[in-house]
């Protein structure tokens, strides 16, 4: 079992190779080679049983997507994509990335010939949605997304389902919910102060909270989007049919339950390091945006999330912080 | 108003320009200039009170889309596409003129700038989606198609979503009803022994049916058509909000009722004119098609279909037969 993965600098790229090279095998199948390959350097790779490979480059060049395929790995990740920020900020370039750079992998699939036909699972977002919502968001609900960088996700899982149903790959996509406690730095995700509330209190710092305590939002960890995607890659396709893109389970809760959920497991004196200061900008942003969903098909194709926000604060800090909280 | 018609040369296209001819104006905004488009040369211009001119090219070429909006047209209608057949057939011809084609105009569009945001009216279509469906198919439901032709129209509706959003242009999606009676010719569409089964008896040639009679599907006439265009290129848009495709009104009807409306509109004598010929390949494509819907919305802003099979008939009837039929 070789494995490409795209995108596998970034945070869930990283997690996601260190579980694979941890774990070995992928569905009882034992992994032969992996090759990383993002727009920036990777860290070291984790200690393997098998070579890992690091490639640097740019998937929306023409050629590039290509040489990735031509080893005919079995099975690829595309994690690969700008954020919702940059993408609405960069018009060309989110196109460019999350559309373009998508259709290059897929075309480049498609030309290799000779009955080559991966397992790609690729990272769609609850971003395809747009308000406004019904209570709880189906599994039918249609994808009327409100930025530019939701309209190139619906567009990729469009097209990764009719490369599927054409027999060229075998596609997976995964619509996620927003990772969180997501750790390191901020990035350019207009969500990132769902994460900020929880990692910064935690680590002894302020944060800064934009939006109103009634804002409610869908969230799981990065332990599950790590179980998301070696799901994904290993699971029995033919329960899809024709209809690829799966909503995955999630929490949902409000940002008043992720600051109570905050002082139960850790404590008030964290929940004091929160600062509201309103931003117009990011309430209208956020506004648009999916906040719970009825995720019975991910639930029955056997994905599975946290069932509450405190286990999601306690999955940061195990896996994060080594257990242990500033205090 | 100068006006920009893509696909100009194709049945819709053709009726649109003698439609808008006959008016003289739109929305009450009397019509300066129409430039036909088409990748075969148009009919000659019907008689008019201002310019038609007519270029022939390939919309899917580099840099053909940027001469075409260069003279700012104020609304441009853009028809042009290969059908369901053969995009199914050749997979990069569809993915170039169907979806590269429509990206090129929109692109073509962004970067005349200068404040340029003309109204864009695209014709989408219910291949947009794909079984298995509720009893009527929402306003709300996903798009999840079945076929190359209706991925390809999913896309252009997404794309068309975000660049009315981000004020590029102000568009109109429009999802067309199966258009029946279609006049002249079979084409590829899968779909063709629709209009098939009533044209060819009234004109007095056998006709062959290749489904059975149970199978249910959603009709609009070339009359309701030029209609829902129309009405597009000059309604108010604010009503859209950032919802820009509309599923449009039309008769869901069997093939066994559209039979019974032939011979009580015609009859009998028509109706043995058409020979049962059951055809595995279409009875499957056809299976995974809509049979029915509920368009509020379109209903709601404004668009006007018939209300019963009988009137589709008659339409063909009045329009293409000068109300006589062969006995």
């Amino acid at each position: 079992m070789d494995i490409l993965v795209i995108g596998a600098a970034g945070m869930v790229g990283a997690k996601l190779v260190n579980k694979l090279c941890a774990a070995g095998e992928i569905g009882g199948k034992p992994i032969g080679k992996i090759v990383r390959h993002d727009v920036v350097v990777a860290g070291p790779p984790p200690a393997s049983s098998f070579s890992v490979e690091t490639f640097v480059g740019d998937l929306s060049v023409e050629g590039e997507a290509g040489k990735l395929v031509a080893s005919r790995p079995h099975l690829i990740f595309h994690l690969a994509a700008i954020v919702s920020g940059e993408a609405e900020a960069d018009f060309e370039k989110g196109y460019r990335i999350n559309l373009d750079g998508t259709r290059h992998l897929f075309e480049a699939i498609r030309k290799v010939g000779g009955g080559y036909a991966p397992r790609v699972v690729f990272t769609s977002s609850i971003a395809v949605f747009g308000a406004p919502f019904p209570e709880a968001i189906g599994d039918e609900f249609f994808t009327s997304p409100l930025t530019s960088y939701g309209t190139q996700k619906a567009i990729c899982e469009l097209l990764l389902a009719d490369y599927s149903r054409r027999g060229i790959f075998d596609g997976v996509g995964l619509r996620f919910p927003t990772i969180c406690v997501r750790p390191g730095k901020p990035n350019l995700a207009a969500s990132g102060f769902f994460s900020g509330i929880i990692r910064e209190p935690l680590s002894g710092a302020e944060a800064v909270l934009p939006v109103g305590d009634d804002v409610r939002h869908w969230h799981a960890s990065p332990r599950a989007a790590i179980g998301f995607l070696m799901h994904a890659a290993a699971m029995n396709t033919t329960e899809l049919g024709a209809r690829r893109n799966v909503t995955l389970p999630g929490v949902s809760c409000t940002v008043g339950e992720q600051i109570a959920a905050l002082g139960r497991v850790a404590g008030p004196q964290f929940v004091k390091r929160i600062k509201r200061e309103p931003n117009e900008t990011i309430m209208k942003i956020v506004a648009g945006w999916p906040r719970n969903f009825d995720p019975k098909r991910g639930q029955a194709l056997g994905f599975k999330a946290e069932s509450s926000f405190d286990d999601i604060i306690r999955v940061h800090i195990d896996d994060e912080l080594g257990g242990k909280i500033a205090g």
